[in-house]
C-alpha cells in the first residue's frame, strides 16, 4: 500500500458511485432529439467512453469543500462535454486526422466532417447550458462563477490557446519551459479548471483555493507527462488510440526532451507536489483528490 | 416617411453611437495576444466587418427595458462573437467551402483550416467569458440568465441545430413549414436570443417579455426571407459574399418555395407582426427596435 493513502479509502468504490451518476446525467442531458443526426453524433462523442477523469476531479474537489451536489454534477458533466468536443475537433482531418478514438471510429469518420464540426460546436454550447440551466437549485452566483471558470479554461487562455501553440510547434524544438507552457494550457487548464469548478460549488477559503489551484496545476502537467510516456511505452490496443503518433509526427514531448527515465521521475515529483498542496489546504478530507492524482500518474492507459 | 416611425427618431444617429461602443469593446475584449496566431485569426474574424445587427438588437431591447449598460454591452459583444464564430466554421471546406466573406478572404483561406477551427472554438468560449467576467458590475443573476439564453440560442436547440438541418436539406424539397423551422433555429434563434438577452439586462414583465419574444421571432424569420431574396436579386459586390450560391447548391429557400413576389409580401407581413408585437408590449419607447425591424426588411445587402 502506498504511504499517504488511508487504508479505509478505496478509489474504485468511491468512483463507481460517482461515475454512475455522471453517466446517467450525461445520458439525460445530451439529448438524441437534436435535429438531423446532430444528437446522435453528440451522444456518440460523449457517452460510453473515456475515463471521466475531469468529472471525478470536479466531484472530488466539490466534496472536499462540502459543495452543492447539483452544482457539482452539472459542473462535472459540463467539463466532460468540453473535453469531448475538443477531441471531436482535434481528430478532424485539418487537425490531427485521427480515425480511432477509444477503440472506435472517430466522429467525423462515422458521421462526416460537417456533422462532427457542428456536434463539437453544439457540445460546447451545451456545456454552458448545463452550468446556467435557467431553473433549479444552483444559486445564480455559483452558475456565473462556473461559467467564468469553464470559459477561461476552454478558451484562448486555456485549452484552445494550447492547441494553437501545439499546432505551431510541430517539427520545432521546444525547450522544457515552452513545452510545459503549451501543456499547461492545452490539457492542464481544463484539469485544473475541473478542480476549481468543484471548489466553486462549496465554501472555500483563500488558503484552500490556493492549495487546490496548485494541486490542479501539478495534476494537469503530470497528466501530460504520463501521456507522453504512454505514447512510447503502451500499444494502441491498450490506449484505445494510435500509439507512437506524437513521435511519428515530430511533435515535441516530455519524453523527447527529458528522456523516458527523467520523465518518469518528473511525474513522481509532480505527484508529490500535488499531495503536498492537499496537505497544506486545511481541508479535512482530501483522500479522493489524493487518490485521483495517484491514478493519473500510475495509470497504464 | 414610413408610418409608425416617429419623425424625431433617426436610426443612423442612434446606431452610430452604439456601434462605436461595440467596436471599441470588441477590440478590447478580443485580444491579439492569444498564442500562436490564434488572436490574430480571432480578431480578423470579428473586427472591422459586419452590420452588427445582433449587438444593435441587444442594445435596443436593453434600452427599451432600462437595462444595465455594462450588461447590455457584454451581451451585445457576446452575441456577435457567436455569430462570428458560426461564420468562420460555416465557411470551412467541410461546410459551405466559401472563400469570400464581407469582401475579404475567409478565415481558413487566410490562416489555414486548423487555426480557423480553433479560432471559432475560442470565440465561442470567449462569448461566455464576456457574459460571466468573474468581476465587474453585472449582478450574478443577470450573468447566469445571459449565459442561459446564449447557450440555448447557439446550441443544438438553436443555431447549431438549424445548421444540421440545413446540411441535411441540400437537394431536398422542403415545404414552407420545414423551411421556417430550419431558419427559426439557424438564424432566428440568435436574432431572437439577442432581443431576449437585451431584455434580461433590465426589468421586463411577462407581457413585455412575450411581446419581445414575438418581435424577435418575426424579425428572425424576416431576416432570412430577405436574405433569400437578396441571394437572387443582389450582386456579389453589394453582398460582400458570393451571390446566387444557395440556388446553385440546390438549397431550399423562401424564394424557391414561394417565388420572389410572395417572398417580398411575406417579409412585409413579418415586419407588420414585429411592429404589432412592440405596440402590445406596454414598453414606453420601442422606436429603436421598430427601426431595426424596418432596416432588416428594407436592406439591400
Amino acid at each position: 500500500m502506498d504511504a499517504g493513502v488511508s487504508a479505509d479509502f478505496e478509489l474504485a468504490r468511491w468512483s463507481r458511485e460517482r461515475l454512475d451518476r455522471v453517466e446517467d446525467a450525461l445520458s439525460r442531458w445530451v439529448v438524441a432529439d437534436a435535429p438531423a443526426g446532430l444528437g446522435d453524433a453528440m451522444r456518440y462523442a460523449v457517452l460510453d467512453g473515456g475515463k471521466r477523469l475531469r468529472p471525478l476531479l470536479v466531484i472530488a474537489a466539490a466534496e472536499a469543500v462540502q459543495g452543492q451536489p447539483e452544482a457539482a454534477l452539472r459542473a462535472a458533466c459540463a467539463v466532460e462535454l468540453i473535453h469531448a468536443y475538443s477531441l471531436v475537433h482535434d481528430d478532424m482531418p485539418c487537425m490531427d486526422n485521427d480515425v480511432l478514438r477509444r477503440g472506435k471510429p472517430t466522429v467525423h469518420v462515422k458521421f462526416g466532417e460537417a456533422t462532427a464540426l457542428l456536434a463539437g460546436d453544439a457540445l460546447q454550447a451545451l456545456a454552458f447550458e448545463l452550468l446556467a440551466p435557467g431553473e433549479g437549485e444552483v444559486p445564480p452566483s455559483v452558475q456565473a462563477r462556473l461559467c467564468h471558470l469553464l470559459a477561461r479554461a476552454a478558451g484562448h487562455a486555456g485549452m484552445a490557446g494550447g492547441q494553437a501553440i501545439d499546432l505551431a510547434s510541430v517539427g520545432l524544438k521546444l525547450d522544457e519551459a515552452r513545452l510545459r507552457e503549451m501543456h499547461r494550457r492545452k490539457t492542464g487548464a481544463l484539469l485544473q479548471g475541473s478542480v476549481m469548478m468543484g471548489a466553486a460549488c462549496g465554501r472555500c477559503d483563500a488558503r484552500a483555493e490556493r492549495a487546490l489551484a496548485a494541486y490542479g496545476d501539478a495534476v494537469g502537467v503530470a497528466f501530460q507527462v504520463v501521456d507522453d510516456i504512454l505514447d512510447v511505452t503502451a500499444d494502441s490496443a491498450t490506449l484505445g488510440k494510435t500509439a507512437g503518433k506524437d513521435a511519428d509526427q515530430g511533435k515535441p514531448t516530455f519524453v523527447s526532451i527529458l528522456g523516458l527515465e527523467r520523465s518518469r521521475e518528473h511525474a513522481q515529483r509532480l505527484l508529490d507536489q500535488a499531495c503536498e498542496a492537499l496537505a497544506a489546504s486545511g481541508l479535512p478530507d482530501t483522500r479522493a483528490l489524493q487518490a485521483l492524482a495517484r491514478m493519473v500518474v500510475n495509470r497504464d492507459s
